[in-house]
């Protein structure tokens, strides 16, 4: 899939455990590289150095602001044991370290074949209910000043979002459609940059803020096409608060779950 | 607070970066000593290690089950920044790494006092709805055949739960109130404990799981008195569920929030 951009920008040269990547100018949140693209990156780079095809659990605690650039990555295998393997990844830039991950992988075709997963299945949540991506209220690329990252997607929301027209709704929260704009289908090592790669539901509380640290659950691999999105925050207080986000595919499956805890800026 | 038996029995010898421990049989889980102690203990180990006083965010990668016996925890400072703190730390035992964790360290006090904090609260969710713990169903010690960790805490719920008269519900979550047996006053350090010290709601979906990885986030200094808990699963399926937790205190403040991801036990 080297033809998309995700791949093309999330590419990876050397044959591990250190790797040589590039911080694009392109991916940028506000301000620095974001940082969904850069626990994408690791996310890449742990899946060569792991024996199980799917990342299953991906935390990440971002320690410094990414710059555009040139970029290191180094991989350590914690542990590959039979369904499941263990690893870390440090993201670095000018011989600082920016990001640092640790990542459960497996085989999740085979983890839903062992013994006991087929009989046990239990949703309480529901895929978000939007109207038709065309129906929708779609950003143009450049919507947002200095976040880059928006123009690789296409996002479709049932209505204008209150903080793009001067009156944040005091609700931290929406659902959206997302797609890449280049057509390349959302995959397992997409879905690290996909959870953070929209706009925060805390602007509808006028609140701008950096992650201290994003965990990302994988429950199944996507089905091609759009993806029915949800994020929400409950908790501001502190000077922090909490994110969830979930990424329904097509087929009306939930295929990740999302927590970051933000700090938020004066 | 070295007369409490959860301070004495994660004490850890040593001047760092390597400490020595004990993995006690008597906080055990069923196997192996309960995820959550594992959690707390190398938590500790890292308020050793980093200059601020406050876990923010710990998130703990399970790579084997921990048993009772003597144990190490190496620790490593990843970066000490103006206002948070990044550390790992390793339990091992027998030479093998049994647990991994990360965490974010903070000086929660004065991150509330930070420009932009003190103006900004929200909360979408409310404290547990519960009657007094005293009108409230108590487990015993001993409930539960191998789960010695619920020796040391107090819970109260407001009906015996489904899973345990045999009946389970179908609905994985409930809400109950808990504290340590022996009068210890809840803290940050004791809370990644505590978020994995009650019994997991998939019981009532007849689920038996281990845990892959568990994140928390604490958001305040508990005050002294009962915590109010609530627990649930909204996701089964592929051979894995997720389990949330939230924990309020006394004076109705969320101190914590856990989420983590089990893997189904066929």
């Amino acid at each position: 899939m080297g033809e998309f951009e995700f791949d093309a920008d999330t590419c990876l040269s050397g044959e591990g455990p250190e790797f040589a990547a590039s911080l694009p100018e392109d991916w940028g949140g506000a301000p620095g590289v974001n940082g969904g693209f850069m626990l994408a990156l690791c996310t890449r780079a742990l899946a060569r150095a792991l024996p199980f095809p799917d990342p299953l659990v991906v935390s990440g605690f971002f320690l410094r602001p990414g710059s555009p650039g040139p970029a290191q990555v180094s991989t350590e295998v914690i542990r590959a044991g039979k369904t499941t393997a263990f690893g870390e990844a440090a993201l670095w830039r000018d011989g600082k370290q920016v990001l640092r991950i640790t990542a459960a992988f497996t085989d999740l075709a085979q983890a839903a074949e062992r013994p006991g997963s087929p009989g046990h299945a239990f949703s309480a949540g529901r895929v978000p209910s939007l109207p038709p991506p065309e129906e929708c209220f779609g950003f143009e690329p450049g919507t947002v000043r200095g976040v880059s990252i928006a123009s690789h997607f296409d996002y479709r929301i049932p209505a204008a979002p209150g903080w793009l027209t001067g009156q944040p709704t005091g609700d931290p929260r929406y659902e959206f459609w997302m797609r890449f704009r280049d057509g390349r289908p959302a995959d397992l090592l997409a879905l690290p940059l996909i959870v953070d790669a929209a706009p925060p539901a805390v602007l509808e509380l006028g609140i701008a803020s950096t992650t201290v640290e994003l965990t990302v659950y994988l429950r199944a691999r996507p089905a091609p096409g759009w993806l029915a999105c949800r994020t929400w925050t409950s908790y501001v207080g502190g000077g922090y608060h909490e994110e969830d986000v979930e990424v329904w595919d097509s087929a009306g499956t939930l295929v990740a779950q999302s927590r970051q805890l933000a700090l938020i800026l004066g």
